[in-house]
């Protein structure tokens, strides 16, 4: 029988929030046992792990659950500290990481999930919008660095890179070129991509894709 | 005239959000400057230095500014290290408290806003069942201990508390009594009304009341 692994990871293949857990691990090089979750079933254990929200991902160290995708990454880069940090060091640099991961949930998660939800019109136009501004000032933000926090991968990209499986999305259901309309960002997706705990963790954008495609259907959109 | 101060705070004195960010400054013996916003007319320094949000509060220290109370409160722990930490040490009960903190603001403060803004009728009978929900998760979370991180007063206290100012209005206005309902966070809050940073910071139950109150009147409610 294979051993335990002191580490545990609940989560669901297409989670972009269980995919910024996925390259924290990574990049920490912990080897964890992933327990892929049945979210119109979830396991008993999921439920009592996280039985305020009922949602993946879960990390259980040493069998304590942690809840949170941020909280996670955060409590990764403090329970397996190593030699590359995913928080900056600095008091204030730690403080613009975490105002910008925290961006990245208040502001641009909540179009993304709104526009799959709308049938082309006023509506959908108007969240593309909301979008696109969100992502000119990711794009601002990013400006003539090579990541987020400067020279070194760290917090923000992790929160930010799994939704780059969603960007072929907006393209065909939004018309919404991310290559076009923020090349910066772009060029920034492809050098985290070449990072192997971000090529390995990333969902796949054709499944993204399907998955979308199938759903908009379900709800009698395209 | 007078020095100016190395800290500068934008606030609004009815913000629980503002609240946190005094009672963490007042517990670290930080002086700085108080700057009251007027949020329908807000000052150039606040749009300058928060342009995502255009919120308050906003710590400026030594010119830069930070944004988001609890990344402001964490920012504090971080900047102005003392004997009484913010946040635990340990990293399995940072993340809890971080976890309970940001359950405050996911869970709780929204339907506390929304009853706000409800006249009585069925929606405002499920938020305020909602609000209760989620106070009496916070009852247990708390349990017998005397603080929510243990012995020692911490993060989820300083995110907590400043909404105990608003006690009196679920009181008056949505028949919901916190004493009756969940005695053990009643006793904690004059707990916590014992120290001297939360005392100073909190604002008056009356001065909220009254401005609900006027609210609701304008809103055409009572």
């Amino acid at each position: 029988m294979a051993e335990e692994k002191e580490v545990k990871l609940l989560d669901y293949w297409a989670s972009p929030f269980g995919v910024r857990t996925r390259i924290a691990l990574a990049e920490k090089g912990v080897e964890y046992d992933y327990k892929e979750e049945n979210l119109s079933e979830k396991s008993e254990l999921l439920l009592k792990s996280n039985p305020v929200h009922k949602k993946i991902p879960v990390l259980i160290h040493h069998g304590k659950p942690i809840c949170e995708s941020l909280i996670i990454v955060q409590y990764i880069d403090e329970a397996f500290p190593s030699k590359t940090p995913i928080l900056p060091s600095d008091s204030y640099a730690r403080a613009l990481a975490r105002f910008w991961a925290d961006f990245i949930d208040k502001k641009f998660y909540p179009g993304m999930i709104r526009i799959g939800k709308l049938k082309k019109g006023e509506e959908f136009e108007e969240t593309k919008k909301e979008i696109l501004e969100n992502l000119r000032t990711l794009e601002v933000e990013l400006g003539e660095k090579k990541y987020f926090g400067g020279e070194v991968f760290g917090f923000v990209d992790i929160a930010l890179v799994p939704f780059t499986s969603w960007f072929y999305c907006f393209k065909v259901f939004a018309d919404l070129s991310v290559e076009q309309e923020c090349p910066k960002l772009a060029a920034w997706e492809k050098r985290c991509l070449e990072r192997e705990s971000v090529a390995k963790s990333l969902s796949d954008p054709k499944k993204v894709f399907d998955m979308v495609s199938s759903r908009r259907k379900n709800r009698g959109f395209e």
